[in-house]
C-alpha cells in the first residue's frame, strides 16, 4: 500500500487531499502545525465555519469511511520534526496504528504561508512566511536526500511566480537562443508579493536539489482555487474543509461569492484586467492524483501549470453579479483603488495542457458550479461578519 | 559625511572595505555576528594568522589613521537588530562617538554564510545557511523600505549563480523573444550548491523589492577573490584581513599558494576544466566604491559581473607551480575525483564591462601579483596546518 505523507494536511487543500487518497486506499499522514487556524484568530479572519481539529476530523473520517489518516501536529521548519516523518520516532496525535508508517513513496508538500496579503502585512509576516516556507522546503529536501532518494516530492507551487510577462507562459521551462547558441532554462519568474517570492524561490532550491541528487519532483504551478466540496466532503458536515472568505486568506471566487450573499459590495481592484488562470477544489485533487499515479522521474523537475481556465477580476465579479442575481441577491460592483502593485491591464497566455494529458479532467465554472458555491455559503450566512471581509492591506 | 554601513564587517572583504572607505573620509559602520570566526573554530579550518575582533582593529585603525570605524557585534537575521541600525538604539561595541550615527546612505552587504562546500557539510548547515542568508536579506530590504528608502544598497552577488550555461553570461538580464513576442527578464540562473542557490534568492527577494518598493539595488556578481593585501592593510601587520587556505572558507588561488608553499600536492577536482571569473581583492573595493559614487536608481536593480579575468582550475594550477618553481617550491598538482556536483569541461563566455565602464582599473593576475602572495603565505608558512586544508566535503 503506497503511504502518502501530506505536509500542512490541516489546509483548505490538505485535509481534501488526505480523505482523497484515504479513500482510494493509500496509507495516509497528514501533518500540520495549525499555523493557519492561529494567523485566522490572530487577524480575526472570517472562516465560513468552524473546523474541528486534525484529530478530531480523522476521528469522525474513520467513524465514516473506515479508513486511517494518521495525524502529526508539528512545525516542519524544524529540520528534526522533518526527518522524523522520515526515520521513524513520529509521536502521532492520532492514530490506529501508532507504529510509525515507514518513509512516504510520496510527499505532498502545501505546508507553506499560503498568503499574498498576509505577507505584506508589515516585517515581521514577511520574516515567517520566508523562513517557514524555505525551510519547510529546504528540510523536505534534506530529508529526501538523506533517507528516501527515490521518493516523489509533488509541491505547490504558484502561477503567480510567473507574474504577467510580455510572453506566452510555457509549463515551467523556455528554451532560449541567444547570440547563435541555445540552453534550457527554468521559464523567467518575477512575483508580486513576497509570499509569491517564496514561490520562486522554493523553485529555485528544489531545482537544486533535483540536479545535485537526482531528486523526483513534481512542481504544481497553482492558480486561484475556489469551491468547497469535494466527492469525500459529504459524509458529515464536519468534515467539510476550511473556508475563508476574507481578503487575506480567503481566494476571489471565494470571497465574491460570500460578498454577494450578504450584500457586500464586490471590490474590485482598479481597472479589474488583472488575468489569472482558476480551478475547481476538485480538479486539484485530480492534479495531485494523476501526477502521483506517473511520478516525475529521478533527476527529473517536472512542471505543470495547474489551471483550466482564466478569468479577469471583471469577469469573475460580472459572473458573481449575474448568478448572485439570479439567487436573488442584489450585488454591487465596486471599484477600489489598487492596494497591491500590480498591473492591471496585461498580456496573459498560459500553457496549460501537461495535466490534462495526464487524465485529468477539468470542472469548469459553469452557472452550475458557481450556483452549487452560492448555495453553501448561503447556508452559512448568518455566520458571516462583513466587517472581517475587507482590511486594506497595502503593498506600498 | 556620507554614513556607509558594512554588513559582515568582520569578514575576509568586510574588514577592507570598512577601511577603504573610512580612509576616504566616510563615516563607516562596520556590523558582525562573528560567525564566520565561530564556524572556523568549530570546522577547525586553516587560518594563516591570527586577527584581532573587530572591536581591536577599530581601535588599531584609529591609531594608525586618526580615522573612526564603529563596530556593532549582532545577528542581522534578528529583524530587531537590523532594524535599528536605520531607527537608533544601537549598542556600539566601539565607538569614539556613541551616539546613532543615522541611518546609511549606503550598504554594503556582505553578512552572509560564504561557504558552498559549508552550506554542503549536511543538512544543518544547509538549514543554517539558508535562513541566515535569507533572513539578513530580507531584513534588509523591509528596513530600507521601512526607514530609508533613498538608500542604496550594495548587494554581493557571486557568478555562480548564472551556473556554467551553454550561452553567453550577460550582466544580470537578458531580453527574450519567444513567439513572436518580447520582454526582458533576469538572466537564468542555476547554482551548484545550498550556498550559491541562496543567492539566486536573495537576487529573487532584491528584485521584489525594487518593483514593490523602488528600492535602489546594485547587485555585484562576484567571482572568486584573491590576495591579501590592500592600501590600508599596510599600517599594522594586525590590519590584515583574514586568510582561510582551507577548502572550506579558502578561495582556489589563495589555497593553491598556501599548498604550493607547503608543499601540498594542488588538488585539482576532476578534469579541471571548470573555468571561472576571478578578481583581486582590492578590486573588490574599487568596484564597491565606484558603484557607491554612481548609485543604482530608484526602482533599479542593476547587475554587474564583478570579475577581471577567467581561468581553468587547470591553468591556475599550472601559474602556481610556475611561479612556486621561480620561488624555489616543487610544486606538485594531483587529480582528484570530483567530490562537487559540476560541468568539468563547458562553454563558458561571460560578459564584464559595466564596472570597468564606471571606472574600475582591474589587476590582473600578473606573475609579480602571484609572486606577491606567494610572499606574504611564505612569511607565514610556520601556522600553515596541513592536515586541515583538505576535509573531503562531498556533495554527493
Amino acid at each position: 500500500m503506497a503511504h502518502i505523507l501530506i505536509l500542512g494536511g490541516d489546509g483548505y487543500l490538505g485535509w481534501p487531499t488526505a480523505m482523497y487518497f484515504s479513500s482510494r486506499g493509500y496509507a495516509v499522514t497528514a501533518v500540520d502545525n495549525y499555523f493557519r487556524r492561529r494567523a485566522c484568530e490572530e487577524l480575526d479572519t472570517g472562516m465560513l465555519y468552524p473546523v474541528p481539529d486534525l484529530s478530531e476530523r480523522a476521528e469522525l473520517w474513520y467513524r465514516e469511511s473506515g479508513y486511517e489518516i494518521k495525524v502529526v501536529v508539528a512545525d516542519l521548519a524544524d529540520p528534526g520534526n522533518m526527518r522524523k516523518l522520515f526515520t521513524g520516532g513520529v509521536d502521532y496525535d492520532w492514530a490506529l496504528d501508532r507504529n510509525f508508517s515507514g518513509a512516504p513513496n510520496t510527499v505532498v508538500h502545501y505546508a507553506e504561508q499560503p498568503s499574498a496579503p498576509y505577507s505584506q502585512i508589515d516585517h515581521l509576516r514577511a520574516d515567517f512566511t520566508l523562513v517557514n516556507n524555505l525551510r519547510v522546503t529546504n528540510n523536505l529536501v534534506w530529508a529526501v536526500r538523506d533517507y528516501a532518494r527515490e521518493c516523489h516530492i509533488i509541491k505547490l507551487g504558484t502561477m503567480g511566480e510567473y507574474g504577467t510577462p510580455n510572453i506566452d507562459i510555457e509549463e515551467g521551462w523556455i528554451e532560449i537562443e541567444h547570440k547563435g547558441r541555445k540552453d534550457r532554462f527554468l521559464f523567467p519568474r518575477q512575483a508580486s508579493s513576497l509570499y509569491h517570492t517564496t514561490k520562486i524561490m522554493d523553485t529555485d532550491l528544489l531545482w537544486y536539489g533535483v540536479r545535485l541528487w537526482d531528486l523526483r519532483v513534481t512542481d504544481l504551478m497553482q492558480g486561484p482555487v475556489y469551491g468547497i466540496e469535494t466527492g469525500e466532503s459529504g459524509a458529515d458536515e464536519r468534515l467539510k474543509t476550511l473556508f475563508n472568505y476574507d481578503e487575506i486568506f480567503g481566494t476571489v471566487i471565494n470571497r465574491f461569492v460570500t460578498q454577494a450573499v450578504v450584500g457586500y459590495p464586490l471590490t474590485v481592484y482598479g481597472a479589474g484586467g488583472q488575468t489569472r488562470g482558476f480551478l475547481n477544489i476538485r480538479d486539484t485533487l485530480q492534479c495531485v492524483h494523476r501526477s502521483e499515479q506517473s511520478p516525475a522521474k529521478a533527476g527529473e523537475l517536472r512542471i505543470f501549470n495547474q489551471i483550466m481556465e482564466t478569468f479577469s477580476v471583471r469577469e469573475l465579479a460580472e459572473l458573481t453579479r449575474r448568478i448572485g442575481a439570479e439567487r436573488g441577491h442584489a450585488v454591487e460592483i465596486e471599484s477600489l483603488e489598487n492596494p497591491r502593485k500590480e498591473a492591471e491591464v496585461h498580456y496573459y497566455n498560459p500553457t496549460y495542457q501537461g495535466l490534462q494529458d495526464l487524465g485529468v479532467e477539468p470542472h469548469f465554472l459553469t452557472d452550475e458550479v458557481m450556483s452549487g458555491l452560492f448555495e453553501v455559503v448561503e447556508r452559512y450566512r448568518d455566520n458571516v461578519r462583513r466587517e472581517v471581509i475587507f482590511k486594506g492591506v497595502r503593498w506600498g
